[in-house]
């Protein structure tokens, strides 16, 4: 099996916006990406790619493929699976609460297809035992598309259940998840940012500087 | 084993007022309660006690245990865990999302205490062997205060990561994932209100009428 990481870096994470420049913004994804990494190798995964438009120099200390292609999402994971004869896990950059036991749960299920939603109707994580003839359709509700390609497909299908691997950073109120439930780099980065600001409800972010 | 649900109708769910008039709230409020009972009987648990400030006559048919108590949240549960000489399940109304499964794992681990961590600090579901001399800490960043209880008293810890059971709703985005996730009564109370409003970013939710 290998994995695959989509991965942009410029103009990254527009969202944060607010609470971080865009040259924090791209030092945060490539540290977020780093600790995705640093799971799947811990649960014992070899090869892993990075599908993104350019190459990255600074990543290449980290030992993976890069798989360039200059075409959008979908169409270059597609074009990726159509090329691909073994299991798949399509994991997503902007994960860095997953960690390395759930990576080896998932890549060991019995199911053909995995599914591990994210908020807000994403797809996190999906694992796919036979990419032959499966698509992937992101954006949206693509929890529903990729549960209904898996169906159509006749894969048995698992939904995966985890808030840490359900929670891709894109919002400021998601880098609360990372100072509560956080490790690695990005933790790092972000403790050294923000703390924690707490009333009866949810706990929000505030700036430290 | 029993489980406790603290429970309040009155004016509940106010951040979701943009999205539900007051009556409507109290009525989604209830059907939440009902969703996490169901739950919980078809995990097996026989003994569910709803702890409120009144009872609720609209809830005789559930065959539960009202314990009454006009003190606040972390009062009222530190008082009935004090008369508790047997393992408790509290567990938050507010989890339509909760399965039966997820319930059984919780209550058959081995660990001295389970916490369920909510999105932004909170605890959803708090599991306690022996609950003479711990007591709880709910609001603001409650998960933190309830490992630290946990530790203090030398307890074995378990943290459950479950998106499902971290989707307490307060908000109106987390009706989404009702939407998207459920099952059961406030699922098809939510599903005649709103639709999914979907683009490249998060689900969104927008309503029917």
């Amino acid at each position: 099996m290998r994995a695959v990481i989509p991965y942009k870096q410029e103009n990254a994470k527009s969202r944060l916006a607010p609470v971080l420049t865009l040259k924090e913004r791209e030092q945060f994804v490539e540290l977020m990406l780093r600790d995705v990494v640093c799971s799947l190798r811990e649960a014992g995964v070899k090869d892993i790619d990075i599908l993104a438009t350019s190459e990255y120099s600074s990543l290449f200390d980290l030992d993976v493929n890069f798989v360039i292609d200059p075409a959008d999402l979908n169409e270059s994971i597609n074009k990726y699976l159509e090329r691909l004869d073994q299991p798949v896990l399509i994991i997503m950059a902007d994960l860095p609460l997953a960690r390395p036991e759930q990576v080896k749960e998932i890549i060991s299920s019995e199911e053909d297809v995995v599914i591990v939603p994210g908020k807000g109707g994403g797809t996190n994580v999906l694992f796919i035992k036979g990419p032959a003839g499966f698509h992937v359709r992101y954006y949206g509700m693509s929890f529903r598309n990729h549960c209904t390609i898996a169906k159509d497909m006749n894969c048995s299908l698992k939904i995966y259940d985890s808030f840490l691997l359900s929670t891709d950073i894109d919002e400021p109120h998601d880098i609360v998840e990372i100072l509560l439930h956080g490790r690695g780099l990005s933790f790092g980065y972000v403790q050294k940012k923000f703390e924690l600001e707490s009333g009866r409800a949810r706990v929000k972010l505030s700036s430290l500087h």
